[in-house]
């Protein structure tokens, strides 16, 4: 359900694997577009879509006895979005989006259950290192399946396990679905460090440090820390960070070479979702007494409270510390 | 002891953070160069040394009285090296080089230990995302220091906390020893999904799983796992994989696009150092029991018993498993 380039290349996974998938894309002309030219012009507009998918603009058309409902709107429409439809009786169903919901703070799986009554036990979630375009490219890439219980990963696992695309399960869907909103957070300060010209060492360590406040928070929440070195923490960050693509990264980048975040909005088409995650992160923080000094660094740079620089030598001056608290 | 480039930068960093500092030179033409420019023109000649450092080509002098002897000499010469050279009473021992000694599969602090015969509790290492060539341009950068007694290793941070170089401690030695070996070995893995044309996903799939494997080879052969998530394992991984300079990297890449060893070894004079350490630590596997597969994959590349794409498709078949077994 959604018909952007996650949406479309993880519908080109599951066809892969061998089944009959309905795609759901908003705009008519769109699903049009791809029933006609086989291709999604969009977004992947270079890369044939295989025979098994089959677009559709009628969310009812596209749920219609679904034995998995797989969610690919953007996070902060998957409310509303959620509301209008009807899921079929006994279906699993799987968020691909990432983020905290603004307002609220929870979780795509705990709004999916909200919304919808669906049991959380039948509630998965695909993340990990996941560039759309790579994946629908297929290139090798391994992804996680959450779900609270295992026999449900599992059945998710098997669904999209394709040629090329290797899901691991884990049962730590707190874990996975924090790690994935904070790494849009720890991608600006990676950015901003890069913006500065500072090389491979502080990247790395940015990293690094960074994840390992995020799995503090995450422990101090109830979940796995071991997610964090992990796929959908490490991996998902990586991949971000690695790539060119990354929006929150070359936002980053831009408030390290002095911009503000209106000037960097500007160049950016739209604000980088790490912007608002960092105040809610910043605030799970404060709530569960966790320290996070690169997210709040990265909080106040946004807030126009310290410019970068600053960050950076509030960071290296802080007391000398073991590396595991 | 050791004026090659990550000797030269440490010998900065003690020097920034207000330590008299001998520098001894193998070679007396490159102390006397040292002592006559203030700069190190064969590694880092760009870079103006602080005054608090001394170069001297003869050991003795350089010794002399020292309260804390660093180490930077290469992994496979250390032996030999420190077979003629006489420790002042007391000191602490610091090892920076990186590598298991070929024959014996000892780390560079149990080789310090055994031919000098200094307590192993006063040996430490310096580990971490450190790029000599960042650190000497002053870069904020992160390190560990690591020592088996939480004392000692306290007194090796305060010796090199400087305004930009920020080490925290860690008492694993062994796992941070293990981790900077393994780190050439996923660096070749890294570095053959690049040469076979693959992106951001399957180099963050590689440096996570990778990680993992390590993690488990490491926590079999006493080590904490959580070390690998560190500033040692993955901070340094990421570090070597996102640098243009990384050696091991830059083979992968060049057995990655088809190249054997030896075509790969004329191109970057001469052999990378994983291509040893693919053998010891798969030897290490098969002792303890645990299955690396990249490691694996790697070593059977390196002897030509499988080609890149192979491995990678041997990687993608296996049976699909929980994120952590």
């Amino acid at each position: 359900m959604g018909a952007g380039s996650w949406g479309t290349a993880f519908a080109l996974v599951l066809a892969d694997a061998g089944h009959d998938v309905r795609l759901w894309a908003r705009r008519p002309e769109l699903a049009e577009a791809v029933r006609r030219t086989r291709r999604n012009p969009d977004y992947l507009p270079d890369i044939a879509l295989p025979p098994g998918i089959r677009a559709t603009a009628d969310p009812a058309d596209a749920l219609d006895g679904a034995e998995v409902v797989v969610l690919a709107v953007p996070s902060q429409r998957l409310r509303e979005t959620l509301r209008d439809w009807r899921l079929p009786e006994g279906c699993l169903v799987v968020s691909l989006a990432k983020g905290i919901e603004v307002g609220t703070d929870l979780r795509m799986s705990q709004v999916v259950a909200e919304v919808t009554g669906i049991d959380p036990d039948r509630i998965g979630i695909v993340t990990g290192p996941n560039l759309a375009r790579e994946i629908a490219e297929r290139q090798p890439a391994a992804a996680v399946v959450a779900a609270s219980r295992g026999d449900v990963a599992r059945r998710l696992q098997a669904v999209c396990h394709s040629p090329t695309f290797r899901p691991y399960t884990n049962t730590d869907v707190l874990g996975c679905e924090l790690a994935g909103a904070t790494k849009n957070v720890i991608a600006l300060a990676v950015g901003m460090g890069t913006g500065l010209g500072y090389g491979a060492n502080a990247v790395a360590s940015v990293i690094t440090r960074g994840l390992a406040e995020t799995a503090r928070l995450g422990e101090a929440l109830g979940a796995d820390p071991h997610t964090f070195a992990g796929l959908a923490g490490l991996g998902d960050l990586v991949a971000t960070c690695s790539s060119p693509l990354s929006r929150n990264r070359t936002f980053g980048e831009h408030l390290g070479r002095g911009l503000d975040v209106a000037e960097a909005t500007a160049r950016s088409l739209g604000v980088a979702e790490g912007v608002q995650s960092a105040e809610s992160v910043a605030d799970l923080g404060r709530r569960t007494g966790v320290d996070l000094p690169i997210v709040e660094g990265v909080r106040r740079v946004v807030r126009g409270e310290t410019t970068p620089p600053e960050a950076i030598r509030d960071l290296l001056a802080r007391d000398p510390k073991p590396e595991r608290a």
